[in-house]
């Protein structure tokens, strides 16, 4: 399945297979395609909590005001942003070290210079996590298109709730909420876009307002 | 390209080919593939001015703080949200409508639905911007590798100087830029990544602090 295809195919899931389980390789597995987007200074915001067992569902369920793909789908994946992820700058200079992609001091400045980006700008860096944890989530919904699963994005759900029940440490946004598993009868077929001329305005300089009115 | 390839093949490209230029049509595809991305509601947030002209993309470059890669690449995609996207779910409802999905009904209480759930909200919205130009971007980007063209995306831009230079209204935020072009040498190699159980906790509910350190 090419990339056109797969944006093609994907739908926005409720309905999912109550009897169909994600093995602990798929879960990776999606996780690893999600981490191959792109995020600033290579930080790699995104972390995923994935809840799979019955019971855990029916606490996450609760937290997304019930909505029921949480609890019939085969994992809910809970994309979280890492609001202090420069922190970890060192550690992801290290990595590209010893890839061979940087040399010590290559890779100290690298490091010095994205933590420099973020110091005192506690809303860029959440905007951040928002940005790197969001481009994860379409790889991962697209990952997900091309195995054959079809997945659901939700925002519905307290996040404040989500801390509390899955104590999430204050580091860490809940982003978006996605379902995964194999679609049930009943789905919504594909919503209708926008024509790109309704999106899009090339080379135009004065007048955004009115052209995307 | 499947999308496992075109995940795997995508690098944050620097280096551009001068000479290299996108027809309209090329801008156009790519703007479509991005708005085959989610969006809650299908409100459709992700908006785009492509910058292609010289005299615009030498503008873009200064607010761009000097990056070379905005006055090498054919286009730069700058990709903005719509923080005030509900006020427009009553057009997306009836384009829900006329493709036979929803009946005059349930179009006004789809719209009264969505535009509830942002009313009273302005940072729910204006993050929910940042979600939907995220995902979009992503969706562009890896059409753009399908297609064997490279992609830049940057968050180093004064975000008050575009809208100035550029006349952006305010609803619109701009959320990152997108150079897109032909790669000319020297680019970077694809940096490396976290293993997946680096980033993911796999249905394990106390302690996310430590599982992520």
């Amino acid at each position: 399945m090419n990339v056109q295809q797969a944006l093609a195919a994907r739908i926005s899931a409720n309905k999912f297979d109550t009897a169909h389980e994600l093995t602990p390789e798929e879960v990776e597995a999606l996780v690893a395609a999600a981490m191959e987007a792109p995020s600033a200074f290579n930080i790699q915001h995104a972390r995923f909590l994935v809840v799979r067992d019955p019971a855990a569902r029916a606490a996450l369920q609760q937290v997304a005001y019930g909505q029921q793909k949480v609890r019939d789908a085969a994992a809910t994946f809970v994309v979280l942003g890492d609001t202090r992820g420069a922190e970890r700058l060192p550690l992801i200079a290290e990595r590209s070290r010893e890839a061979g992609l940087l040399d010590a001091a290559g890779a100290a400045g690298f490091a010095a210079k994205g933590q420099d980006a973020y110091a005192g700008k506690p809303a860029f860096a959440r905007e951040e996590a928002i940005r790197s944890a969001s481009m994860a989530a379409m790889a991962l919904m697209l990952a997900a298109t091309e195995r054959g699963l079809a997945s659901g994005p939700m925002i519905g759900f307290d996040p404040e709730a989500l801390r509390r029940e899955f104590h999430i440490d204050e580091r860490y946004l809940p982003v978006m909420m996605i379902a995964v598993g194999r679609a049930a009868p009943g789905n919504w077929p594909r919503k209708p876009r926008l024509q790109p001329g309704e999106a899009l305005v090339d080379d135009a300089r004065p007048g955004l307002t009115h052209a995307f009115s």
